[in-house]
């Protein structure tokens, strides 16, 4: 997709997302946007296109460093529980409590019984958390190889993205088949009435983040809050310029 | 600045900021940079250009909401102590513990005494964090007053910057003056050989963060670490495509 | 009950208390004791027989204030999820969620459907910890109203007890009978196989903490764990005293 | 001491500590007190001889356990600082950052350039502390030799105080002198006008905690707040028994 014809599809939806943060600080409203997906999926493309707009002091994006050890011997929700929102907030995970059916499960982090266990208290735990009143939304993001294959390339290439390329994404790539499969195994025990999941093709991340937006927006009751009203009137006098009595600016950068 | 001046410039600087995150994470420092400035100069947009190329799991974004009523009694600077860096983390405050000095002086949140308080502590405890070996980076963005209603009446006019206008904007409109003062008061008790502010002339805000970012990178030292060898085998088959069992992805967007 | 005979009956479980702690350290179980029941039932007391041997790096006593605001909005469970204990650590709830049943039903503080949902989710929550391994006991102390008003009144003449007198207490007196009622219905709901209630007479606060210190202790498996051998050598040399070069100690409190 | 003897001296200052407790709750005062001193000196018997009457909400024992491996990369105060107290506060340090000076320096767990600046920032970092009105008290148990040989005798034997002596301990036995002298050039470093050390003999450690409470107490401004009138009408009926419908309590522990 092009970046014009995105941007042309994009900007009524941002109008829409910073009415649905509006709409979430004046109803008190809590939302949560977990995002799952394959390395090189696009995860944080998607995060940001949610969030460029929105108030960073209330729309936080969690994306938690590996555990520390005391925290692998605490009830495996714990850490995350710690960054659910408040009224009016909303929260994006790039990559959440589901890390333990996927990476740690592919590359036996965590033990069988471990991931049994999260794949039954998985759903029960979103079952009280939307029954609380949260809106969760569970976005999946999915590429085929050959575009991941693509991707990785460009992370070893581009000094820009040489930092997303570890050991762990390599190691992905030759088990593809078996993140399918722990995907598959996933949606089946945890795609429940109350959090489904949502697969969004992301061969095209452009066309995906757009899919993702739109699906999100269209799933929200009706967001519309009027902004306050702010009287703005003329200034009255000249406006001043900038004085310095301690210390100047430093040089502006040379105009090429 | 046009946009492709602008990009041109960036894009060097990009790949520098993402060496040093590579840096910093391969020797374990610890980098702190405050953004403060008036309303409107351009803090958010700063901070995106600092942090959009890095790992979000690295370089960690600190915007408080208003401190708590246990908060307000407690020293002052407890608040921000807690997201201090770890080895290897960058840490952009998008305001800071300056608020005292600034808002909270200019409106009247902190009384006189807490002021002064905070202007001689202030520099005893940014000494205590380079000494630590953190380093530290203090950026004041300015605008003059012409520039700043052109902003604010965008925000009122802008669906997208509706929700960056607020009652205390409105106010801060009929104390530039007090803001200068105010200013000008801080960086009198607070620039300090340890810990030196740097005033960036954001009246354009493009040329601003080229200005800001480069005088960051110049003022680090040789951070040219290589990036980790990764081998990168050829994939050997036939790359897969996404193949669904339990759910399908949902419709992709349409294309205009 | 005499303070002799408890002292006697107590001793060989203040050993098994030790005991316990050493088995969870070395084992890495998690211990959780909740610790509920009527104002002046002695909950604290009950408390300190459990904990005052242990190591206080280990047994932790979480013991919350009211929520704030903010907390008030969150998940109900959020802030007691925080302190659930790593591996090897034993944490004692001095009230816990629990009080949205309790005081927070009785006294208005929280709404019906608020206390419904949370009669709810308790169990399933519990069911969570429980089936990750977590040593889950909930003890309710009773006591009649006769004692509780003996309580009341020592609490109010003895200047050392004044504090544990609040205008909620005295309004708790006149409301004996709901909460009486609103036990009844908690424990209806969150009385379950995996997370019992057990109820505990405390009409005679000291016989109250043998039996509740007796039923924790008979209802774990077995906890021997021989302590680690420690070679003490003979000293080797005069043991030497204090001495002092900057500051001398100041004058011990005087014998009578 | 005799125990008759010491219960009869503290006793009044029991009042006196509920009394300053009332007095920081209603005064909104804040209260820090250290307590180090060598393994085996008393620290946990003075902790509970300040706390065991006062507020668990109010009076908050700090007995943090090692520093994680981030932690140990921060800057070093700040594991402690989240500690501080709000208004109306009091908290114990069981061991405090004091860490860094004798048993990190002995251990050798700290390296000499950490120790020297360790040195240099802890007065600078209390007197932030103090001049935000933080009530400052530092006090350091001192033992001799030959009575820590008995106490450490006494955990060997004792299976109650068992779990108290480690490895680290015994290390600890054959460096007294050391750590004499690294308290000497703490002492040296961090006794200051605002924060001064205060030495106690703890030789006889029921002696010590009735010398150490006295001088805290000494030290206090008046704190004379009268308790708020509490109306303690009678009860207007004939007090109810606990009546139960779900759960009977268990039996109750049997009678010698």
């Amino acid at each position: 997709m092009k970046r014009k014809q995105y941007e042309t599809a994009m900007a009524p939806m941002r109008e829409q997302l910073v009415a649905m943060a509006r709409w979430a600080r004046v109803t008190g409203q809590r939302i949560v946007v977990l995002f799952e997906g394959r390395d090189t999926a696009g995860k944080g493309g998607a995060i940001r296109a949610v969030s460029e707009k929105l108030n960073p002091r209330q729309c936080h994006i969690v994306a938690l460093a590996k555990p520390t050890e005391a925290e692998q011997t605490q009830w495996y929700f714990q850490r995350y529980v710690q960054h659910l929102p408040s009224a009016g907030e909303i929260v994006l995970f790039d990559r959440s409590w589901y890390n333990r059916a996927g990476v740690e499960k592919v590359m036996g982090y965590a033990e069988d019984p471990q991931v049994s266990r999260f794949l039954e208290q998985a759903p029960q735990f979103e079952r009280m958390l939307v029954d609380d009143g949260i809106l969760l939304f569970k976005y999946w993001l999915t590429t085929d190889q050959a575009r991941q294959e693509e991707r990785l390339r460009e992370r070893l290439d581009d000094p820009l993205k040489r930092w997303k390329l570890s050991p762990v994404d390599l190691a992905a790539r030759e088990r593809y088949d078996a993140y399918t499969e722990a995907r598959e195994a996933m949606l089946a025990a945890t795609h429940s009435d109350w959090a489904p999941w949502t697969l969004v093709d992301f061969n095209d991340q452009k066309r995906g983040r757009l899919t993702l937006v739109r699906d999100m927006l269209d799933r929200l009751p009706n967001t519309e809050v009027p902004p306050p009203q702010i009287d703005f009137p003329p200034l009255g006098r000249q406006p001043r310029a900038e004085r310095y009595s301690v210390l100047q600016p430093i040089a502006n950068f040379p105009l090429g």
